[in-house]
């Protein structure tokens, strides 16, 4: 599948987190396509290339931090820039996903907590588009506070991350085992540097992990399917 | 009350509804400011005086229309450039309204409808905004498909727009009385134009209108108090 990310931060290459998702990329299958939206954008910036990119995404991902409960202005302008005739009409079918960092922990955001508003009713904008032009939404992928974050946090981050970029929408517990045994794969080519021993170690306890869990889901299910026969 | 219009569009000369509302603050009392933000903003564009007018108002007005579901990416930039510390701290108590201009019909804005959701959901974040900023947010005021409405709608959008900048929040029916009577002494004195002379009989109608629904209003609140007095 074909992804394109979309970052817009007006102040992208200050970014910590912009920096480490850039990084987590690297990691990523070939596939994958990165795009920083410039911050002095002027009508129709979008070179012929860039929108080419857009048009042959199977998936694309606007990567914001949230400013003021909304997008930088750099996203909203280039929604109003390239999100026009004819192009309009060739996003129908595509998946739309938000990478959304925050400076806030994801708690806050809820009735009667600091924020008082969710994630879900502030991005509700995005969604308005989605159902506008066809596509299909992702759930929003929240980085909140990443600098708080601990390593161990960020190695998780870095799995997740990728893995919304990659996989399908409804994956299954297959595919997210074959997807961990491909990126297995891919970093033992690469064993001499300490920071892939690190996340190949991650990665290998992720698997047994899920290994185990998803041992306990089969067998709950089939002990469903016994005691429900008919229902299912 | 000092009422700050701050006017987000991008082509706002352009702008039938723009220059529309503009023309408007002509019968508008001396304390609306009316000021268009600048579609090539850089960081700290708003000046000194312009900041200056921000904080001296008492109600603050975002005037934009609907693109992709938010404000136009100059209003995003204004926020992200002047809601900063110290300003910040300066905004609360201050009222935040909002008046947006769709180009479709307000019913679309529904559940299930072609829109999909509420502009009452759209327009969340900016909900958020007063709250974070301990300001107290108005109703907001839609002007959906302005080029499509007939003369009439016209008088009686000005009306109750102007009514949206000047009236207190929660306005009594006798304050609504007083602001029609005030615009009514200042129309006569250009009875010359026959401009003016349209929106006097407008207003002069709307004036008989009110004043028989005031009179049933208060002919019900006294029966309800005569039935369930001890109740209210």
């Amino acid at each position: 599948m074909k992804t394109l990310v979309l970052v817009a931060h007006p102040k992208e290459q200050d970014s910590l987190t912009q920096a480490f998702l850039k990084q987590a990329l690297t990691f990523g299958n070939q596939d994958i396509k990165r795009r920083v939206l410039s911050d002095t954008q002027v009508d129709g910036f979008l070179a012929q290339d860039e929108m080419q990119d857009v048009l042959q995404a199977e998936r694309i991902i606007f990567q914001f931090p949230l400013y003021w409960y909304s997008a930088p202005a750099n996203l909203h302008q280039w929604l109003a820039d390239s999100l026009i005739t004819p192009y309009k009409e060739k996003m129908s079918a595509k998946e739309l996903g938000l990478v959304v960092s925050t400076g806030r922990p994801e708690s806050e955001f809820a009735l009667g907590k600091k924020q008082g508003y969710s994630l879900s009713e502030l991005l509700r904008p995005f969604a308005a588009i989605a159902d506008n032009l066809g596509m299909r939404m992702l759930p929003y992928f929240v980085i909140p506070q990443f600098e708080y974050q601990t390593d161990k946090q960020h190695q998780q981050l870095l799995i997740d991350y990728l893995q919304y970029l990659e996989l399908p929408r409804d994956h299954s517990f297959s595919q997210r085992e074959e997807w961990f045994i491909n990126r297995l794969a891919q970093l033992t080519k690469n064993k001499d540097e300490s920071h892939y021993q690190q996340t190949l170690s991650m990665i290998s306890q992720q698997i047994a992990e899920r290994g185990e869990r998803l041992t306990e889901l089969k067998d709950e299910v089939a002990m469903i399917k016994n005691i429900e026969e008919g229902d299912l």
